[in-house]
């Protein structure tokens, strides 16, 4: 179990879990499916949860998606690591991407041997002008990259929302580079503002080359461990399909998550969006109130996480010694660099502490950032 | 859903599934675990399950097995991939292995471009003879195998078991070529007569170079997707979890399983299995009765299958149409075999069918093959 002040790791609002009603609907689930769980699921997973999922995105992105088309996955993570199996042949295939990107795709790409090549980010995510000369630079090289993988939404170290004209550019570029686009979207729902959010990629482009994964990770529970991704061809989707040999996704967890949000899915987010703010909101004060001569961090609108610029000089091996000590954990920048590059930069994650934990634990940390200058 | 005489597919026994156990268990694990469901399992997995299973190891086997060297699986299929993606560098690497074999392992093999070079199998599995010649002739070669994958227990398709004579000599055979042996126990608990079953390989050779891989799917059922793996040296069991990419197994399956499982594993084994054995026993008899001077087939002691040399000449596609028109299906001899290779062979699976429906099935069956020589 995780420690009170942990802001390491992702996780969603354990105030908000609803330990009640899930257990209703397990046990509803079981009695259900019955026999159905003595058989495979399928490579594509439990229909009920798909169609869900399928419903998920139109309410969401009011664009059909079809849930034959789709195949649930062991996380979002298992989506991540499948599409770089599928299009990448061999070592040393490119993926060009957000150059601070999720830590566990970056350990999937450099196992599979994977030549990452690094998109600078503002708060706005991608910047695309630098997309078009890397584009065109490895076309040069004879290089052309098997696909962009990017996170547009929350984009998780940095919390950027990437506007529209800038999809639509990134859109255009990879069109004109030919050019697969894998979309991320694991905070789809995580969001806290009244504004409405930019469409998803996958909802610009009628083209044959869109790739888009989900989760359930972030808006409902990890230990669920379900996923799902989706491509805008049959020929892509069964390209990565051909590469699975898992027998299909968890029936059991499936059903189970299908049968608690089929009535519940947007009061679910909801309620799980509510919790969320008031701690984006106490880790934003905590900030402003320790930490307002010292560091700059992001404001983000969604997600979970706080993008935080430390001093220049802070040592982050010593900072995280000294947190240790004091029981707070923070994640290291340099690990959502895509080449581990060193910078001053932590994550800080809000999900899982409780607000009081929240403000004694950034008070910790501001306390310990000014010890740290080595 | 799948038919009443599907006779193709490994599923368990859907008469003694314990639904309404499995339903409190289900909510019993929802309310016990509550928020760790917020937390992400780590890669190896539910610890109570982990713990669980090496307790299974040790009951049966008589050998401890460590469940901090032990990770869980999205079924064993997700354990046979990981483990050729992690120790198969680059196409065309060979795997030495049974020449009839898993489909689900073949259809992966092949998707990774393995080269399978085949040993030919009797009803007491792999003839360790012709494995002697084989791995002689691969290091001649400069084609030393990565490893052997064998299902030494109850094989699929043709239900043999390996005797530990046989047993011994290919753990020698696979030290004097200092290669590794991957142990596929999916069967291991599915067996039906009061004699005792030899020890699994990984028992019997204090080596580090063994794999032992095992599943729920065939004692429990397939729709919980769980499985398990382990290694006989922490550097092999790390090269292995290297190569993972998922965040870990189903944590909510595996706690709810774990919570069935934990009062009930033996008398849960002991009553599939007698259940089991009931249609097996019900399956040999209308094979006897139906297809005495027509077929022979094997008798296998435990597993989900009898293998079934069908009169040469039969059609098997033919085969196929007639008994579909008459709702019975079953699997291709060729699905089992490592190059497809054609042979009078077909595979039925006795575990879904009611004891009606294999009596009636098999005879609609032998009126089948009785019209399908071509």
């Amino acid at each position: 179990m995780m420690d009170p002040m942990d802001f390491s790791t992702g996780t969603t609002n354990p105030e908000t879990f609803p330990i009640e009603e899930l257990a209703e609907a397990a046990a509803c689930a079981v009695r259900e499916h019955g026999v159905e769980l003595n058989t495979y699921p399928g490579n594509l997973g439990h229909e009920g949860l798909r169609k869900l999922m399928a419903k998920r995105e139109l309410d969401r992105e009011g664009v059909a998606m079809n849930p034959e088309r789709m195949m649930l996955t062991n996380g979002s993570m298992q989506a991540v690591t499948l599409v770089a199996e599928a299009l990448c042949q061999g070592r040393d295939d490119v993926v060009v991407m957000e150059e601070y990107s999720y830590a566990g795709t970056i350990d999937a790409y450099n196992s599979l041997g994977i030549d990452m090549v690094g998109v600078p980010v503002d708060d706005q995510g991608m910047k695309v002008e630098a997309l078009a000369s890397i584009l065109t630079r490895l076309d040069k090289e004879d290089r052309p990259p098997r696909f962009i993988y990017t996170l547009p939404t929350y984009q998780n170290p940095t919390g950027a929302v990437m506007p529209l004209e800038r999809r639509i550019e990134l859109l255009k570029l990879a069109r004109e580079h030919d050019c697969i686009v894998v979309e991320d979207n694991c905070y789809g729902d995580v969001h806290f503002e009244a504004s409405p959010k930019p469409p998803a990629l996958y909802t610009l482009d009628d083209g044959p080359n869109q790739i888009y994964m989900c989760s359930l990770s972030k808006i409902f529970a990890p230990g669920v461990r379900l996923g799902y991704l989706t491509a805008s061809s049959d020929e892509l989707f069964d390209q990565i399909l051909a590469r699975r040999h898992d027998a299909g996704s968890n029936t059991l967890a499936a059903a189970i998550t299908a049968r608690y949000l089929e009535d519940n899915l947007w009061e679910h987010c909801e309620r799980a969006n509510v919790g969320l703010k008031e701690k984006r909101d106490a880790m934003l004060d905590a900030l402003e109130a320790e930490m307002g001569n010292l560091c700059s961090w992001s404001h983000p609108p969604g997600g979970l996480f706080i993008w935080v610029q430390v001093p220049d000089g802070v040592d982050l091996l010593r900072l995280e010694a000294l947190a240790a000590e004091r029981e707070v954990s923070f994640a290291h920048g340099w690990e959502f660099h895509i080449h581990g590059a060193e910078g001053p930069f932590i994550r800080l994650a809000f999900g899982w502490a409780s607000v009081a934990d929240i403000h004694e634990g950034i008070a910790r940390l501001a306390h310990c950032i000014k010890q740290a200058p080595a």
